[in-house]
């Protein structure tokens, strides 16, 4: 079997279990390994593009070893990473990782560190303290314990405390009653560390544990809420003859797109070899890494900054998405695989869907003097994957669109962290969103790693600012003139963001000109101008996610270089993802190359976003073709028209309804 | 009749008639009255709010007047502009406008001016010299003169000439084939002015016409463009139990939302009086004018500045839009009526489209520990209107969700405006597009007037900036802090853009305090920064459209102050809207005030715009609660589910496919 995969399929079940079998046999039962991630290796670049070129050929394919890595816990304390090869099953290398790396955690893992801190009496005799009213229990959420000291080298978890409200339903909204005081523990070996107590006024200070004085939860689950749900009718996505895509393994072909998709732990979904029209664009595209640091400068909430792909796994934090729920239409999904402490592989069922959307339309032009109109609608292909991270809900959308486009949507929704607040005070860093209960500022940095094939692999990032001609009697006489000033980056670092020449970042390729424009073909990096990472640059937050303080950056492609703040984020003293990478500042002019963009909204919660927050959009980043294609690639998207009967008017409508409504009446009244 | 209208309803077709017939009648035959415009005037607000508080407590409603108000030429020559009482039958003044004041042209006056142009003896010279081989024939596209002399009082119009290939198909692309020649005429007078000469190189110089070189055009028809449709299936929107909205007249009720919606000839669509769920947000919402200057500097090309609204009306541009092609799912139209020359009324059916659409998650929580999840859909209520301006459309959304946002999306589609280049060469402000044909640099500049009610009509504009905290060992010792900064905006004039900082503007209501948040209700004005008017400060482009040198402007509220480049754009000498409404720096704060929201896109064209342009997005402005409900208002959006069937397994669909195809054949084969 495991040669007639793909080198870009997701890792299988029996690789998991072969993986973990080849990386216990290496110890004794009383190591106690405990696995808490296997996943595959990438490959290296340049036995895939040997594949792909074999492949596109129709030639014999070259063997692409599987290998997978792993990484693992022994007597509770020694972190170790292990590369092993699957087709020919051995292990290559383990190593044990340095005093104070820290890993991802299981989810299981994070259930049972529930129980140890809530069963541990020094815990249990602070919430004695509470003198609690019948109908309230307590729940504790664990949380990263960030990063203050250069000096820490244990394994620590932070447990924020909650009340559950209306009688302790399972479902109620903790975060709505959060408590006083933070117990820490180390982790695995479950040693109590101490209490921290979370002050609760304007400033720094903080009280004993007092008796809680009782209110009531805000609630969001149906069940609790206590609203009425209104009346709305449905509204249903058919497609009568079938879809416009086909999916066979991780092959994707939808109008003129080519591409691979494939799930990982830490990434979620990552697309591979995506190429339009036979001509190729990416060779990878993934969310590389997601930070959420918080602005509550208070002692102990400054260790907020979670770095949710490194630290838990976008793909092992997947939601399986229910059809009709997440995604609406004709849905192929795809699951994602991990593995439990014992190594045994666990599977999260379709963790990302595909489907076709309508998105308006794709282009019209009325003809105002014959007013024959030519308009074909916009028809997009959608990879969604969501992710739930503790409170926090995060939906990532791949879109490709008919015309060679590729957008990157993502959205923030869940529940606010929550901080407790006195009555009758607020603070200059947070919103109050219910009765004793703030939600502190706080900011997502989401870095996408677009590794782009324009035309090829040797790219040239630049990016071009409109600016003012100066004014000139001959050629620029009323001085309206404007023009388009081209910079190339020479050397890997960061691009800095400027909104007002309109700055445009390009991925070209100077060996391909277009006949059209007479230019290098181009793809543009497109998204807003944004507030990066606010933390002063001296603070951990900064140094640990340097990657967040630029928008953009251009570093030569490398093999393992996928995650822009490094490979251990769980309290790590700092970025060693791109802050090293660009150090030397390695020439990136037509070379392979990579570009990281990040997605950051500044999210200062308001009133609405409680108790269940509204979807908030980051900006996209759109991947545009800039002269890269002569002309406009969809001509040939079929015009639109009301021939399938897609549409309907209102009062034709209202007509069918009220004629059922009449008939149901006459039954009722025989 | 009339007086059973709303206040707010569009002008009917029997009162452009009353108004022309009252009009006329003070006029003699030969004074040859020729009307450009006869529309609704907006009634003033002290009396609309009369009525509103009337029909909200129904009781009797107080009479508001109809108004008409119209634009007319008298012997080709004098613009007047005359108010109707519509009501009571009069004409309430009529005033003669200072010379050298250009009103709007009508479509049917565009296609008239092109036929005096092209049977011009001067002009037929011209082409003459080109020597065309056959198949190819002249067309014009007639344009607004800009502005370029503080001395011209003259109604000018300069017209662009092409080709027309593919034997002169009517609707071959002809701006893919620019001639070098440029008539300029009198308007209404119809007497030749002279003619432009264009240049085709890399700077100003131009030559005498010479014998066309053909080259063939780039077309974009479906009945030209040669190219094989691709296989699409249709994706239908189906509502089986109707839809979830009402409306009545020019009232809209939908999942809390309340308004009225009218159509007039200058702005398109308005929206009036919107509450959600019983609390006001807007009196007010429009687009207000749009501007396109052009960034080619030399003559004449330095003249090309539209103003889309004031030039021509968005109403009047507007498309008939039509079922399956321009909207999907339930539609509900509403039309647009404008006069002719004669005064008599003109429908255009269905300029606007309303409907629902999905999309995507509203909001989504698992519980961790359950996998419980907690989502409900978004539901979108969608106003839509597309003017097409000569070459360019323009689409116009006004989006309502179901928790208290409004979002204005606009697009741009169409076919570049372009310029004549000579072989092997390109300009650094514009991209060859196509053989011979180059599309200039230039700027969409869309101002929206919102006119808010936020929990009343007294309101205050702030923002806030989102800023570090300074670092302090006892509240901040980590340096990881930030809080927002509130700045009240006392005086009218704009607000700074200010990216970097997250600036968020927020109209609030300074005596409705938010309990939960124990701050002002607000709403917040979310857009992204953008480079906005690029021309030289003192050049006619920014001076005739001063609006649109800054993103956000606030003013406080005046009757008939209503489009931001002032009453009559058409050859402007300077803004006669917020450049004018600003100074004096009147108050603002806490008063009944208007924000004026420009989208800006610099649009530099790219290959693939052309032959027609894929829809290029223009920044959202949205319209959002912040701190205005006690807490999310969409916790009785129903759960989402597969209940009605709205989706099906991409597996189960192939079955259905093959089932279907396998019928197929056993029919064909018996």
């Amino acid at each position: 079997m495991p040669n007639q995969l793909h080198p870009f399929d997701s890792i299988q079940d029996y690789e998991i279990t072969l993986a973990a079998k080849l990386i216990k046999d290496g110890y004794n039962p009383a190591d106690n390994v405990h696995f808490v991630l296997i996943d595959r290796l990438e490959p290296p670049k340049r036995d895939t593009l040997k594949y792909l070129e074999a492949e596109k050929a129709g030639k014999p394919l070259p063997e692409v070893p599987r290998t997978a890595y792993a990484y693992f816990y022994t007597k509770q304390k020694h972190l170790h990473k292990a590369l092993v090869n699957l087709t020919y099953k051995h292990v290559i290398t383990t190593t044990t990782l340095p005093h104070g790396t820290v890993g991802p955690l299981l989810p299981e893992d994070v259930i049972e560190c529930e129980s140890w801190c809530m069963e541990h009496p020094l815990v249990q005799a602070e919430v004695e303290k509470l003198q609690l009213p019948p109908g309230y229990v307590v729940r504790t959420d664990p949380w990263m314990y960030g990063t203050d000291s250069e000096h820490e080298d244990r394994f620590l978890i932070q447990y924020y405390m909650y009340l559950v409200g209306s009688n302790g339903h399972e479902e109620s909204n903790h975060y709505s009653l959060p408590l006083k005081f933070a117990p820490v523990f180390e982790a695995f070996t479950k040693k109590f560390v101490r209490i921290d107590f979370l002050p609760g006024g304007v400033d720094e200070k903080v009280t004993a544990t007092l008796p809680w004085k009782e209110v009531l939860p805000v609630e969001y689950h149906y069940k609790l809420h206590g609203e009425k749900p209104r009346d709305l009718k449905p509204l249903l996505y058919v497609q009568p003859e079938g879809v416009s895509y086909e999916i066979e393994g991780s092959k994707v072909k939808w109008q003129g797109w080519e591409f691979r998709v494939s799930s990982n732990n830490r990434e979620g979904m990552v697309i591979y070899d995506a190429s339009f029209k036979g001509r190729s664009v990416l060779y990878r595209l993934s969310l590389s890494e997601m930070t959420v640091p918080y602005g509550d400068p208070r002692v102990p909430f400054h260790r907020k900054q979670a770095f949710d792909l490194g630290d838990c796994g976008f793909g092992s934090s997947a939601n399986s998405l229910a059809l009709g729920c997440d995604c609406l239409g004709v849905i192929k999904y795809l699951d994602c695989l991990r593995c439990d402490g014992e190594g045994n592989p666990v599977l999260i069922p379709s963790t990302i869907c595909m489907h076709e959307q309508d998105d308006g339309l794709l282009y019209k032009h009325v003809n105002y003097r014959t007013f024959d109109s030519t308009q074909a609608r916009r028809r997009e292909f959608v990879l969604q994957t969501i992710a739930t991270v503790a409170n926090y809900e995060y939906i990532l959308n791949i879109v490709f669109d008919q015309i060679g486009q590729i957008s990157i949507k993502a959205k923030a929704t869940g529940i606010l962290s929550t901080m407790p607040i006195d009555e009758g005070l607020d603070v200059p860093w947070g919103t109050n969103v219910g009765p004793g209960v703030m939600a502190a500022y706080h900011q997502h940095l989401l870095s996408f790693r677009i590794d782009p094939a324009v035309d090829g692999h040797n790219n040239t990032v630049v990016y071009d600012d409109a600016v003012p001609m100066a004014i000139d009697p001959v050629l620029n006489p009323y001085g309206i003139g404007f023009v388009s000033e081209r910079t190339v980056v020479e050397k890997a670092g960061y691009i800095e963001q400027s909104p007002f020449t309109n700055r445009a970042v390009k991925i070209i390729n100077e060996s391909v000109i277009n006949p059209t424009t007479r230019k290098p073909v181009a793809y543009k990096i497109d998204t807003s101008a944004r507030q990066m990472m606010i933390a002063h640059p001296t603070s951990f937050n900064s140094r640990r996610a340097k990657y967040a303080t630029q928008q953009m950056w251009v570093v030569p492609y490398k093999d393992n270089q996928l995650w822009a703040a490094g490979e251990f984020t769980n309290q790590s003293q700092t970025d060693t993802g791109l802050a090293e990478w660009v150090k030397g500042e390695a020439p990136v002019r037509n070379t392979d190359l990579v570009v990281f963009a990040t997605m950051s909204l500044t999210h200062l919660p308001r009133a609405e976003d409680f108790p269940v927050m509204p979807t908030d959009n980051l900006p996209e980043i759109n991947i545009i073709p800039y002269g890269f294609f002569e002309k406009n690639p969809g001509l040939d998207v079929p015009q639109s028209d009301n021939k399938g009967k897609n549409s309907m008017y209102y009062e034709e409508s209202k007509k069918q309804s009220t004629a059922q409504n009449s008939d149901c009446c006459k039954k009722a009244s025989l």
